[in-house]
């Protein structure tokens, strides 16, 4: 109710409708499906929001009652969106088999030729929407989509280079995304370095930059990737070693140029929806920066991600109070009343 | 997706839970229940901001998940909350049963300890939110709340008064409600002269100032208000038959000083949801003063709430395009691809 | 909450599990299923207890968590089961798919070998089970079922006779039902005679006799049924046209030796539940005889099942207060806060 | 159980993925959908596979479990579907907000680029697929979603011809479909003449050939029809007035080159569900002309139509049996027990 | 279907509606919630009902449909409500987000105004209530409600002890419920000395007593309490590790006066609701000491409590065969056909 | 989309509707309840066909809508149902109440005088069923369900040998389903020796013969086994041990008369439905030994069945690449995008 409204995040992205049965049952036996929105830079905006912070979506949405119904989902949990342009191509979809036990998750796209997809980049004029900012996030998902998202989120990362602001990226790579004609490393290596937080570890470094680091390797890994991007003032990674699809453990650890943090790992069973849990770290992580050290910002975002694989839907929902209460209490769990 | 905000509205009252069981289920045999949020006031900012305007809803919240909740509802379908206080209180709930046929609906309250109701007048700085408004709304379900709602709302009318806004209200007596120490006529005639719409006819007349109009003399009733409370400008009645719960047929008529506007009747059968479409009127009539002539406006807001009848829930959800569509349409009900 | 408790009223009849799909799909496409309890001596039992009065439901239930289902949905409502038998044999079962417009209800039973067709007569004492009561209801379905059940309700029609108490019958004829080597006409003829309220008209007097009365000849036909069975005292008759299965009207007639009593007719549109209309009627004629004179009492009849239509499941669920505040409204159906 | 298998009849077309929100909720307010699968001429195929008619559905559908789940809808209600095509490209869908009353439906397509528009006519071998067909059945929305689709269509309408089947079509023209270079008028020209049954009526053969026929010239505008497409032999067209969305009224009428048939006209209200009234329409054209006379078969069609408005879905479920039974009881919608 | 019906057991408390999310939905996402009814000593009447003993709850409820449903619930799973009172004050409510892996469950209350907290003391009769009764239940929740609460409590104990009814309280202090002007232990010793079955362990004796026991020091702690109330013959503790809201650890132990009995812990993985686990276990405690020795007492409760961790809602819902089954098999979960 | 269908095998035996009430919930407090269609020979079926075989289920069912839902069923997933019978006997049924972790699942049937209890062995032509068909798998509960089943299953044998079909068996005994006058061991001793592959261990061998193998000695057993039925080539057992409902663990093992192969075991926790987890082992066995070496095919198997523990309903959906993908990753449960 008193949200503390300090800081202003802006991410950009593409927001999907969710379809996913209920109650584990497979999608050829379903009838009916719950709907949820979702898309990772999106998922950081409402946690984010739901933490407390300001925040702002800037995506291309269809002009119709499934575009409206997506910004629906942000208004609903706080999250600003003045700055979302429309058109007439369709709102990406997936579908989701939820996993189970051995049964992995399954999910099917439909988004190749979605509204997001046929951004328009001249549509945003990221000198407004970035005035006010103090923070601007990105994922490697956006320029994967289409040379039309990846020259706006280009401009949106130029402005706020120039701007001075505080740029975090998730620089995840997803080959079968990449179907217009680029290069997916060269074309990430163009926006990295203008990025001053980077979540990723050795895998997405060698990606980037054809190195070959070890999982064990992360702080050679980040020393590498400082060296060559300049900009970046840390490298945090989060860690995820699953039994199966509902058993999971995660850590994380971080380098600052200086120190490296590692956290304590947290294992989770049963898991209740795995989606979105990467989206939860990475908000943790911003809402940890920007109010505590660094000790205090690993457990914190990795409190919020353990958290958001108890939560239906694609975003974490809690405030602030909800996580730091749940890391007081030893993650006992217990009922409060 | 581009709404104008030309015009910003503000509402003021109470937003209550609604859980409602489904299918036309008995209270007594359901195990599940809907979960709505609605008010009178607040209807009314809802069906506004989804027509396209700015709203903003001033109310009392709980500190807690019922509260973000509500608040959430609000914020979903594009109604500001910035000046939404909080308390310890709980959220005011009530219970419907729908009615179908000749059952009637039933509605139990629980909202005589609500937020709202323990609402702190000092709470609100109406200098600030009504800043930039040109339209403020209230019903007479606030002032019979507590005391503590009656002197937020005489404050505002009078910030509003002092700036020129246009004030609009629906002087709904509900007898029970008032359950302070209060005199229903004599407060509700301390706010009325302040306003200049007033939604209603002989019967609220009649409740206000002791007189004795039938309904067929509404023009002679519009008369004498206007001569009462010179600032009142429009005086604009709704009207409802009921045949029964699922069949109902409503019409409208205004005066405003010089000319009497009757409207067609709509004939509603089967009705979906009952709840609520009173305040799809008044936003209807709202909307139709700012953008249509008279007639046209009396219309708009017949058609709005004739299609709120269609719409579970306690507010109207459709843009003013879909609106307008439906008059063009001749409201035939084809499917529009 | 205060019921009026000087009546106790006793019914004796099977009670089946109703499996219906919901929303109108056929039974081929449903996964899911709504589950009630019903029976037609059942629903009278229920609907009495829930207007008020003591009521006593007498049957045979397996020994399964199906039989104590069916016996918590009887408790729920208020009605005693301290007499209820047991057995091995399966709780009895109905398919519904619900009838829509010209599309009729469908229902497949399966229940020839069921738990109540197994009835053993020796396991109801009816001197203790009718010791208090002044009322006993029994219809045409229970010696249909099984000759033991026929022979429980035999031998609880000759305690009730002898005990002076009122027994009242609505002689249902259902072919496909008597699959026990008996003849329907005559058994039901040793047992109407032993009931004072006769709930039928000129069909169920010429199904029992062998006459050829016609619809507009019931006058004539309940004299002549009660030449043939003086015990009865009334013979009241309820009629139903339909248009199709959204749109019935209902209305009643009753002869009472002297004077021809008819009732407004009701229209009933849309129909929400078809199933156990008769049943409110039956129940509301037991209410109403109990507590007002015949052109109340049958108004009282009529508009419990009217209201009948509106409610899911087998049997009316409304106080007594509720559907005298139906018939006070003149039945518009306006919303009670 | 025992269907008769002496006619087999194929169709071809797209199926979609329906999703509706339950309930008459809007889009913007649901969380939840019923998944249903529909399309034009597989809404044919399953109606006439209910009815008790061997068919074979044609069409293109993604590899993935999307694909499966459409192909699944199919086979359960008895279609063969041994010649469908598959790919990569997603199933199209389409959004479904329920009209009632005075609010239309409303319904948001993502089909652009579908599995079924991306169709490669090489897939289909028409020679073994038409083997033992007896008839053949298309629609005009099947050449305005690609040229693929097209020259599928094209391909088998010519095997058709060769082999003599009955081809009927419903040459709808939806004018926003039509994506591709391509003029539908001319593009159906090519293939309503290899047609011998045309649904249709003035407006669709004024679309065909520019001509300025009333609806009330119908008999002139089948005649011209015939002349122009010798291999017409029936030319029926079902007319539909709508009082809303809750209440339609449908009939059809038939020319067959000597005599008018025309049929009475039946009232629904409440409609159930109004999407696919028109294939059961054809479906049950199709079934009463290869079992009834032109009287029968136009009631059948008539019948089969209104009963869709009752059954929620794209398709008809209903056995012969079923709609016959509804026929010869008048349509009066009594329980069948 | 034969439950024995040696003991009459009276329970007396609030009860309360609960509304609870389904599938582990927060709050501000849900749109439907489950609907149950519970309350500490209700719960227990309940599960002891369920069980096969005679129950009778007592409370006040609200004349309206909220009080039917909830005296309903009672009803259906057999608890007497003869002695219900009634008023026009709102039925308690809580709202539930239920817990899951390392995500507390949360609770907000309204229950400061409900109907139990406006009992009115007169209203009970305890002469007639306890007249046939053997045992008698309460718990501190009772008297921190409302004077009037507690004076009807106060009432209900001194009768009982007065009759030599065996009388169990489990004393446990909720400091945020006593909003009354009362100090909780003053108020809790004027009670507890005159119950004979004390449900509690080192921290409830020191809240009462103001005493420093530690949890090891339970056999010291039982024997100082029961110095301090000569009445007491039995401290019975129940134990509980959670390591987090899905999985916790139970377990139990007894002092008699002259042995101590400690039980093996029963593991719970996962949970599924865990409310009301701590009434199912003083059900089984009551249900164990009436019909088993102490270690089998002991055995039944925490199978009891175990078991009703996987029952949706407030109560356990088991047969006292279904529990007895279970400990016989060795918990271990095999289907029983 | 593109199965082989090199194989056909042939199932025969009752299909049931499965009513379970969902989310945990006991029957006595359930209101909906999932349907689905089950029986251990038709989820072998199905099972297959959803891997890609061809597969054909010969059973009897009902002339109704519900014979009509549950031959839906099995065509919905790929199954051939052209050689089901009918008659006019009701559906069986089973009620389910799910477990979980210490509470066992519970079921109670309705099957004694079902559709398939009534089947008629002349219904059947065997040589034309069994035509092309390269298996056939039959269990021990269909000749237990009456002596039409077990003559109908003795005649399908007899065809099958002298055709030199691969026969399997699950001779699987449950005592409380032989109601009819026959005995267990000698009826099943008369269709084991004409099967080629023994699903079972020690256990159903000695019920078989009156051995007294132990568990250990599962190889002396089969060894024995296959001596007295030469035509038997392999014996395998699948072995489950449970901690609770919640937690399995399940492996294999196989002697083919040479060589002993051991499966490694798989946990599963936690469980999702119980139900068909056998049949789904069996259908995993015939596919991989169709398919693959004794290894590999003990491992699919194994798979099967550990997958099958995830999916509501009584069949295994997933196809052969879907199994086979969770081999090899290791059954890690990631997501597949």
């Amino acid at each position: 109710m008193k949200p503390e409204k300090k800081h202003k995040i802006v991410t950009f992205g593409e927001i999907l409708m969710r379809l996913s049965p209920q109650d584990y049952n497979c999608f050829v036996q379903a009838q009916q499906a719950d709907i949820f929105y979702g898309g990772t830079e999106a998922n950081v905006a409402v946690a984010l929001a739901r933490m407390g912070c300001e925040t702002s979506h800037v995506t291309t949405l269809p002009d119709d009652f499934t575009g409206a119904s997506a910004k629906g989902h942000l208004n609903r949990y706080g999250v600003d969106t003045s700055f979302v342009a429309c058109n007439n191509a369709p709102l990406g979809i997936y579908f989701l088999e939820q996993g189970v036990v051995h049964r992995p998750g399954r999910i099917v796209y439909n988004r190749s030729h979605s509204s997001f997809a046929e951004t328009d980049p001249d549509e945003f004029d990221w000198e407004k929407i970035l005035d006010d900012a103090s923070w601007f996030h990105w994922t490697g998902i956006t320029p994967a989509i289409s040379s039309g998202a990846f020259r706006a989120l280009k401009d949106a990362l130029q402005v706020a280079h120039n701007k001075g602001i505080t740029v975090s990226t998730d620089p995840v790579y997803r080959g079968n995304l990449w179907q217009y004609d680029a290069d997916p490393s060269a074309t990430l290596r163009e926006m990295v370095p203008l990025s001053t937080v980077f979540m990723g570890g050795p895998e997405e470094i060698n990606m980037l930059f054809g190195t070959y680091f070890e999982e064990e390797e992360f702080e050679d890994a980040a020393k590498f990737l400082m060296a060559e991007c300049p900009v970046i003032r840390n490298v945090v990674q989060k860690t995820r070693s699953s039994v199966n699809a509902s058993r999971h453990e995660i850590a994380s650890r971080c380098w600052d140029g200086k120190r490296l943090y590692v956290s304590d790992p947290i294992e989770i069973t049963p898991v209740v929806d795995r989606i979105g849990t990467g989206d939860a770290f990475a908000a943790g992580l911003i809402y940890g920066m920007l109010h505590y050290n660094w000790d205090e910002a690993l457990q914190f975002a990795n409190a919020t991600s353990a958290l958001k694989h108890t939560i239906p839907g694609d975003a974490c929902l809690l405030s602030a109070d909800d996580i730091t209460g749940v890391i007081r209490s030893g993650f006992n769990g217990r009922i409060i009343r």
